[in-house]
């Protein structure tokens, strides 16, 4: 989330002080909501409530799956291609660890093949399919133009239509084989970055596949010496899930939406949309710190601050969907808790 | 919770395997959910279900409250007693913080009047009270035995009670207006603390205040120079609402529940349980590192770590109630995720 400094320079000082005011007249002492203060404080601002509302969190998490060409050709990863398409239809069969947290967490799922190799799927997903996995970033250009354009607007689509349904809690998880690698140069990229201090071991991988995963990206890398903007950094590094993912958050924030960002990956998308609308950093709050490469240090950059660190390591957005609770509870501090009058009683809200 | 190095000093062996082998047989890589993995862990042993069962959370929150004479005689805190009355007003007409994060996370709520000075309650509460207030440490001791004893009765039966109805997980939290003193005077007698380390700004006195709050504790544990038993140390400088949740745990340990401990001042009431029935830490799972005096020591005295810090210091219970879904969705994941047979098929759950 953004820190207290930061919210500054997003929302104007009279609306903060409205919304500050409003928490501080609660039935506790001052501040001592701590980060439950600091949440209810962004999404407040966020959806310009600050008057009289409430904050509403009606969520959906969307899974964004892709393959990665770098992937397909050499293994970067402890799995193979193969596993983005098992693990989908473990999404479909309701067993993988995010189906787990969402039932437990009563968060809505959808699941968006953006690029899958082989769509083989038990059931039908909601097909946004660019292509069957990106080219091998390592070689050449991981998509053209026509096809980062297709999954922008694919993933701005996907929020236009949540956002029709009531949503406005946008929780972000992925599935790619590969697609650290994907992220890992994106922020190399963007942020000037060397590739000993981006690349980490994604789920898992050995000694000797790490070395592999940084030569390869560094041969990615330099294949463009040139400066390249954000949206070319996407086209040639990013992957299918990646741009629909970028595409979905620049739409959330355009329309008001809570943006709850998960780990390394999503961030790759998240740091893709602020270089390009800088304001829609805004609506992001950062769910988990993730231990990969160096996903610390781009939240250092991006100026924000996860709301946990839980050593989580899995991808499919589980970060988001552990965090959403505390946005509730956040939310219904705000909305539901007594206040002091001047006089230090207690007035119930409905009175 | 308990580390993994400290699990072993509780449970055996074998069942940590068993329970081991489960969460590593989840289609997730190994070890990559972290705290939530930590967290299925201990209460799948607590619960003893390691061979075939699920973890089950039923949770209700029960809040402890009483009044402490020191804070009747002296103004240690930034409120006067009277608004431990108060706000239990304000959690019978569901205002409070606490009321906020039990309806967001759909928690029951229970209020135990252990010893509050005026009860004149809006609506009837649990009555359990063992007198108007302790007497004020300071000068004298805080209870006699037979007030313990009846506090100690009081927190057991509460916990059968509930146990009786199906309740797995014990949350605690407490209100009592000054219970930081008490709490701190009980850390200094069990660790062999000085003042200055225990003794913190509660909810936000000022300096003059904590210097009066410093004297006064002071002055109270130079009464007894001799060593104290745990018990003697709860009779001594405990609140009413402390012996009823230190016996509250000692049962719910005995019942092989989940108890989910909050802040300071519950702390302090696991802290005299666990000195006397140290097996009864392996039933503890800590929720929140309290930025209060010296909380972060102590819980590194227990050997446990909390499982978030989110700076938040207004008791209730809020702690553990903002952490439970934390719980659940570590339940989860444990009881509903699918599975990787021997040969890297993915298995579901029903099959």
């Amino acid at each position: 989330m953004l820190s207290p400094k930061n919210l500054k320079k997003y929302f104007s000082s009279s609306d903060i002080d409205i919304v500050q005011h409003k928490l501080d007249q609660k039935t506790k002492p001052l501040g001592s909501l701590g980060t439950l203060e600091d949440l209810a404080r962004q999404m407040a601002l966020i959806q310009q409530n600050e008057f009289n509302g409430s904050i509403i969190i009606k969520p959906t998490h969307v899974r964004y799956a892709g393959d990665h060409g770098i992937a397909m050709q050499h293994r970067v990863s402890i799995a193979p291609s193969s596993l983005t398409t098992g693990m989908i239809n473990n999404f479909i069969a309701h067993g993988a660890a995010i189906n787990a947290i969402c039932k437990s967490n009563n968060i809505p799922l959808e699941i968006i093949d953006c690029g899958v190799a082989e769509p083989k799927f038990d059931s039908p997903i909601c097909n946004k399919s660019v292509g069957h996995g990106t080219k091998d970033f390592s070689v050449e250009d991981a998509m053209t133009e026509e096809e980062l354009a297709k999954a922008l607007k694919n993933g701005s689509d996907t929020v236009e239509n949540l956002y029709q349904k009531g949503i406005t809690t946008l929780l972000l998880g992925e599935m790619g084989i590969g697609n650290t690698s994907s992220a890992s140069a994106i922020f190399a990229k963007l942020y000037n970055l060397d590739v000993d201090t981006v690349v980490g071991r994604g789920t898992g991988i050995n000694d000797e596949q790490l070395t592999l995963k940084k030569t390869l990206i560094s041969q990615g890398l330099n294949r463009h010496q040139e400066d390249l903007k954000p949206s070319d950094i996407l086209r040639c590094y990013g992957g299918f899930e990646i741009a629909t993912m970028c595409g979905s958050m620049l739409k959330a924030a355009e329309l008001n939406m809570i943006i709850l960002v998960d780990g390394f990956v999503v961030t790759a998308a998240a740091a893709i949309a602020v270089a390009s609308v800088p304001n829609s950093l805004k609506n992001m709050i950062y769910a988990h710190t993730s231990g990969e490469g160096a996903h610390k240090l781009i939240l250092s950059k991006l100026g924000v601050n996860a709301v946990v660190n839980f050593g989580m390591r899995l991808g499919e957005g589980t970060g988001a969907a552990v965090v959403l609770p505390l946005l509730k509870s956040a939310a219904s501090c705000y909305n539901d808790m007594a206040y002091f009058d001047g006089d230090g009683n207690i007035v119930q809200k409905s009175n």
